[in-house]
């Protein structure tokens, strides 16, 4: 391992950039937050959060004390070191975020996609510790996932690996914000789960605490909170949603026959009531070769610093 | 490379053992073949194999002059070294070739199924030279493919990745020989083709040279040549078969988001009536970050030599 004490990570998110000072033993010694938005260029991004990392970097030991910086990022892409066309950040085109930070810090800097880094993180400090083939699936606003093959996160031949949110589980389903219909993350993403609600409320008669929410405002969390109170039609949504994941990851198996699947993200808090669907669905649809044999599992990340951690685990990977 | 002069390469199939002795130029200077069937048991098979080819390895110079055997076969498992249950040879259960062939020969030997044989040697000496990132998709019997991340090929944990014959692309579909409904191999397979072209004659009404071919002769051989004679219930079903195909790889690519997908088999020999609709649904199903990249090939590899040449390469692989 490196002599140099420290990593830098940071997530960086539509709304904050969480920087966190990580040691060898995966510990935030030092973290701060910033607003991702709001500074109009990503020159003027880039040094409102250097000048706000260069005292806590001083606080450990100096720049000579950091390996390096690992970001994970909508959109990023690892080979090219740019955040390309992310939709939900405030600049356009490819921003070439390494190189911008690497002049910034004068330390090595390394980017990949925010569920590229949960997988990361999930096999440096998580789930996936010792293993070295799983398929972490993020569940968030999106479906991202992180695909590790022997070891390694695969990247593809251009960094696109890893879009599973984007496999066409429905022909002519819901419309995805990628143009198409019917994606994996139309009805697995917490946005799905909350047009899921929807549709479900349109369908049933049944009565439910979900209906005296507006629809504008019904959330994956409302769907939670009201499955663990028994509500008979949230339950319904949940189970629809795991079998969903459950029948998509059955066909994901056959690609890279993986160790286990780990899923992440805030959908994942329902816990057994969408997680046992998952399970159901994924035997009874996988081919029989793999049958009993790959993990289901939750995330062991800690959700507040489960993105630094991984991009920060990054940072340890670099030669 | 080796300062051995030779690799043998066996293309284990249902039918036929091909043995080939291969040099390092891919040039294959002894062959012979022997029925795969017919000798009991897997060790009189062995020995059968072995006494064959030991005069053939005289002749170039002895085994020492030998770096090791590769050996391609139906559900040839690369870790256990082991034919796991292979529907279509006569031996049960789980047989150690690996193990009988290196005590037979005195040589290493390496083993893996017979899509994955095919990926490295097209990676050898075929379409896929200097490409790191492939999907080799195989059609014959069934659908098999060989997926190439990072210049390796993905066994995944248990030595079983890589089946994406058997991903479901049809909810309740046709019955599969797995047990399940609607995977790939049931459309797009040789079998599968014919199929089509059965379900195709019961639903049209229109006149075609197919309908002159026994239900239970009908071969996907056939729909080619009549396609390729103009006949318009058969050129439709190689277009619903590319379809169906380039559809597939679509929800592929965001796996491993590949440069390119490689067609390798019997109906592959359909050309353009086929392929021509494999890259324009691929084109209009793919996710816009991977369009316009990932090349739709064909293989390079000669169909009589292609599988020997790819188990003599994964010879040529072993330390």
């Amino acid at each position: 391992m490196s002599k140099k004490s420290y990593v830098i990570g940071l997530d960086l998110g539509g709304t904050n950039s969480v920087f966190g000072i990580v040691d060898k033993d995966a510990n935030i010694v030092k973290s701060v937050s910033i607003p991702t938005a709001g500074h109009g260029t990503a020159e003027k991004y880039v040094k409102v959060c250097s000048d706000a990392l260069k005292p806590l970097i001083e606080e450990v030991g100096g720049i000579e004390n950091i390996k390096a910086m690992g970001i994970g990022a909508p959109n990023g892409n690892y080979y090219s070191g740019c955040i390309e066309d992310a939709p939900n950040l405030e600049w356009r085109g490819n921003i070439p975020l390494v190189k911008m930070f690497q002049e910034s810090l004068g330390i090595p800097v390394i980017l990949t996609n925010d569920a590229n880094a949960a997988a990361i993180g999930e096999m440096a400090y998580g789930a996936a510790r010792g293993m070295k083939n799983f398929i972490e699936i993020t569940l968030g606003t999106g479906v991202g996932s992180g695909v590790v093959v022997n070891g390694q996160l695969v990247y593809g031949h251009d960094g696109f690996a890893g879009e599973l949110g984007h496999v066409i589980v429905e022909k002519n389903g819901r419309e995805c914000g990628c143009g198409r219909r019917g994606c994996l993350e139309c009805y697995c993403s917490g946005t799905g789960i909350a047009r899921s609600a929807i549709e479900k409320l349109a369908i049933s008669r049944r009565p439910s605490s979900l209906r005296d929410i507006l629809s504008s405002k019904l959330e994956a969390k409302d769907v939670s909170i009201a499955a663990a109170s028994g509500d008979e039609l949230a339950l319904e949504i949940l189970a629809d949603t795991g079998r969903r994941l459950g029948e998509a990851c059955a066909n994901f198996a056959p690609f890279s026959s993986p160790e286990a699947f780990i899923f992440f993200g805030g959908p994942t808090k329902a816990g057994e009531l969408l997680m046992a669907h998952v399970r159901k669905a994924y035997d009874e649809n996988v081919l029989f070769v793999y049958k009993g044999k790959a993990k289901l599992l939750l995330s062991e990340l800690d959700g507040a610093s489960a993105a630094v951690l991984g991009a920060s685990a990054l940072g340890w990977e670099m030669e």
